[in-house]
């Protein structure tokens, strides 16, 4: 079934970014519709009856299978020009539906967008019934994708960079506990450039919110590294 | 004549905090609502032929009598909690309308959230027809604002907070020329703390924004201060 106006607010949707980082590369998840070969970023529609957030929170599990991911809100997109009911017809038609010229899901919606960062190996992402896969693709290799959702991946990769000097976000891509080096190429991958190890371990220390473990011991001949996680504790202090 | 529903954009609406300096304090427009005694921030919606950022510009232009002010979209609000047809019921009774039931203005809206900050000296705000005043009200003194305005107006200073820090935003509340004291003042009035002279005007004119010109001779006894303005060329290079 396709979802029926009276359920959903009209004119208004959200779509999210989902980062996830391989240890050398910026991921992102796209799904794929089924028989239209359609790209798109997970997104969708906002119950009458939900809070925007929740809205969200279902509509990336619904589409993705991930479940409690954290999602940070960087830009509403209005552009008259963004609205395109060409897609979306072939995606219905891809699924076996025929839509109606004056079927709601046609007319022109203002975008919501979301972005989360997460542990590109602790999830498996799953495809939803009307979908073919959703696959990560490196943000320097996407496919070509539906609307304006290319120019909402810029927006978010902007957002991304400008809050990581303010928060420590960039944890959220990393396993649990994780090296220096490991946190440095996680910044040097968003920022798209080298950072010196001195300057930023010293920086990364005295914004005070990581805690440091055990060494990581490899065997290798080269000194151990520290292992660090993120002190949720430590962070919110005012 | 109210709004009518095929011109707009249905669920989605937006709203607008414009900040001004006194030179002591900083202080928003509100408006006030004829015969109904309602305040609110100055907001509206957007027509279905109408960029989400021109009906900005618009409504802002209507509601307040402002051209050209430039606007910077903070973050949209999508509560469902947030909904509540009482407050527009009893401005449009105010304005000598009775809505029905179903009328659209009463539905659930999901709004956009922009600031501005703007020269207090250099503008006259002027009500338009559906308003009985529109004042500049002291952000630590506002009257009882309508539906979530107030949290409205807390997340706006919020993001201008944050975004201090990274473009020379605080400018904008200057005139074309002004002191580095006064500066100075913006900042520390926008962060509620105080800020030293030194440091501050050290990182100011490190960030290079900046244009230096004739000193400032007001006849006193003390040294006279250099006049800044912002250079727009400056700040724009990489």
């Amino acid at each position: 079934m396709l979802p029926s106006e009276n359920k959903y607010l009209t004119n208004v949707s959200f779509d999210t970014v989902i980062f996830g980082f391989t240890g050398e590369e910026l991921k992102i998840l796209i799904l794929e519709y089924q028989n239209s070969g359609m790209f798109a970023l997970p997104g969708g529609y906002i119950r009458r009856d939900q809070n925007l957030l929740d809205a969200v929170k279902k509509g990336v599990m619904k589409r993705t299978g991930l479940k409690k991911i954290h999602l940070e809100q960087f830009h509403t997109f209005g552009k008259l020009n963004r609205s395109d009911p060409e897609p979306s017809k072939k995606i219905a038609r891809g699924l076996g539906y025929e839509l109606e010229e004056d079927n709601w899901v046609l007319d022109r919606f203002i975008t919501i967008g979301y972005y989360s960062l997460i542990d590109y190996n602790q999830v498996r992402p799953a495809p939803n019934k009307f979908s073919d896969s959703i696959n990560w693709y490196s943000i320097n290799d996407l496919p070509p994708l539906m609307m304006d959702h290319k120019e909402i991946v810029e927006k978010a990769l902007e957002a991304i960079r400008n809050d990581l000097g303010k928060k420590p976000i960039g944890t959220n891509l990393l396993p649990e506990k994780f090296t220096m080096k490991e946190l440095r190429k996680v910044y040097e991958t968003i920022l798209n450039k080298k950072l010196r190890r001195t300057t930023f371990q010293r920086k990364m220390l005295s914004m005070d919110f990581l805690k440091r473990h055990e060494k990581l011991y490899t065997g290798a001949a080269n000194k151990a590294p520290y292992l660090y996680s993120f002190d949720k504790e430590k962070a919110e202090k005012p």
